[in-house]
């Protein structure tokens, strides 16, 4: 059963030392800071890496979602997202969001699972959010 | 140094069971899955939090990078994000975030302060790529 809508989500971010902090949500931390771009760390995650996982994490469990309602029995899903930033008129942002999926099915479910990868890309809350395109680009193999 | 662009970040989702999955960027792994209000579960980071905590840190890196310029010593930086996801004409999708920013300064820098973490708003690169708006409630106290 999904809740009623409105949904409320909320973490809490609390700078610990230079330029990175701690991510708090629940119980689950992370430490978070600028990539090695602007000057940060690969130590961490950065803010443009957590936008692309909860691009991806959204497409994935929204996919997910489908196949119980339209039956299908993935063997595996891979997502490997990549983001560009650039200059824009309106200032710095994500210019463009690639989620490349790599799905196994069995051979007789290949043509619902293209249309299932399809349709959970444009039901993606994460994707309807964003002014930045996102591109999907499946690949839908034979297991 | 900020390195010239375009910027390319990338992550990676592996699908492991039911909903769930693993989320790789360099040698950090999280684990991520839909949330309660999903059918999930809060034993993972969610998208719609993973979404909170990149618009968070994106605001906190850039108003730390200002402090060097704009000389400002913080003592202390805490953003509480509450997003809200609701019916859209185009879907679901986020219709606010709110970004409450709770920061301690001396008291002769509360005015610079607040400044900064305004201006440091208007350049955040994850608030730039979003249709959802986002609200800044700054509170700057003296230390």
């Amino acid at each position: 059963m999904i809740a009623p809508f409105p949904h409320q989500y909320k973490t809490q971010l609390e700078w610990t030392s230079d330029r990175s902090g701690t991510i708090t949500a629940g119980p689950r931390t992370i430490v978070g800071g600028p990539p090695p771009d602007f000057d940060g760390s690969d130590e961490w995650w950065n803010p443009e890496q957590l936008l692309l996982a909860s691009a991806s994490l959204c497409l994935m469990t929204t996919f997910m979602a489908m196949t119980s309602k339209y039956p299908l029995k993935p063997r595996a899903f891979i997502c490997r997202a990549e983001g560009t930033l650039d200059k824009t008129p309106l200032g710095l942002a994500f210019t463009s969001i690639i989620l490349r999926v790599e799905l196994r099915v069995a051979v007789n479910e290949i043509e619902r699972a293209d249309r299932l990868i399809e349709n959970a890309k444009k039901y993606c809350i994460i994707s309807n959010s964003l002014k930045t395109p996102v591109t999907l680009e499946a690949t839908v193999v034979a297991d």
